[in-house]
């Protein structure tokens, strides 16, 4: 009996794939993580959609080993001896290429946590991307049992914050971002413009990522363009 | 009526989502992408799992915005006032985490032509990364027509070839490499090992790829044990 890490994609109960579904169809206990993300839908809506017999499966939101917490208990259940199978899905490392950058050229990705008075480390992901002419996805923190979340603004904000500290020009007013939220479902936003266009744009609800886009082959210059 | 751009995901025909087989069904037209990977299944698997309505459907191996090529489609369609429904789905950008290399860290990819006589961004790509300390996927080209594809023992000679030529030691017969082949199909398999190693290993029937691993964290060197 294996253990099942399913990934469930980006939006709605209808983003599991063919496989994904009938390998929860076959197993008693279903685990679903949400703290790392959120769902365009309820639970309830993924419990209607599945049926149960007796394995466990591991839900998660995106691709399941995108996130690094995962990988973990999947490697412990390997070291046990535990066969373990893998329903791979959408994840928001790929699926930033619907911005028109290409998925290619971007660096390390990097996450702004909700707490991040003294913290500097998205900061220098940014400057060592920006280096080599990546592409810099910043993945914004949130915590559904509080319902507080960091949007595009407030991630601008703190890297406007971080930047009066180091001074070391790598972000400003003027640089070009792209804003995204809810990338994958139907009400997904995209908007490219200056940190200070941006500021004002109201990306409504979560979740929430920020680009900062390094060296724009023209291609990309011109998708940017229809989002901006 | 909009275009649909759907993601197939990495290995069957059931990896597409409820979503995309809903869209695939509502369409008339469906034109499958198959020279920048391979699935496996037969196309006829794929159409017998879909039935036909008043549409086009383009269907992308992976995430249909992973690879350039469909992107230019999509915005060329958006100019033109095309509605566009875009379905995403796993792509080799965040499966390659069943690795255990963290998603996060990964820098730039790059890929490996087939014709690579006079070809050194890779290597440069390579290089870049390793100053970061970030991974270097490499995807390995292929001619499905032809039925050429580059194995990740190409893939290591070709490495091994420009450093003889360049000599920055980037790499060497000692860098540790991760080959993998078939990522998200059952017949999956992952190595770790030096690239000496590695290069007398037969991964199999396409499609390939390589990952030169950045700065390792000890949760992704335990990993990478348990693949050696």
């Amino acid at each position: 009996m294996p253990l099942y890490f399913i990934g469930l994609g980006l939006s709605n109960e209808k983003d599991i794939s063919i496989n994904g579904l009938e390998a929860v169809k076959k197993c008693d206990i279903v685990y679903l993580e949400n703290y790392t993300s959120i769902l365009n839908c309820k639970k309830e809506d993924l419990e209607k959609l599945y049926a149960k017999a007796k394995n466990v499966a591991f839900l998660v939101i995106g691709d399941p080993f995108a996130a690094t917490t995962h990988i973990d208990l999947f490697l412990r259940a390997k070291k046990e001896g535990i066969k373990c199978n893998v329903v791979h899905n959408a994840s928001i490392a790929s699926a930033v290429g619907i911005t028109g950058l290409q998925v290619y050229k971007f660096g390390k990705i990097t996450s702004i946590p909700l707490e991040n008075e003294n913290i500097e480390t998205p900061y220098d992901v940014l400057k060592g991307n920006l280096s080599l002419g990546s592409h810099t996805l910043f993945l914004l923190d949130l915590n559904p049992d509080e319902e507080k979340f960091m949007s595009v603004n407030d991630a601008i904000r703190y890297l406007l914050k971080v930047e009066l500290k180091r001074n070391e020009r790598i972000f400003s007013e003027k640089t070009l971002c792209v804003g995204c939220a809810r990338i994958g479902s139907e009400s997904q936003v995209i908007k490219a413009g200056s940190a200070k266009d941006l500021l004002k744009f109201n990306f409504g609800k979560p979740v929430h990522c920020l680009i900062v886009p390094g060296k724009l082959h023209f291609m990309e210059e011109g998708a940017l363009e229809l989002y901006s």
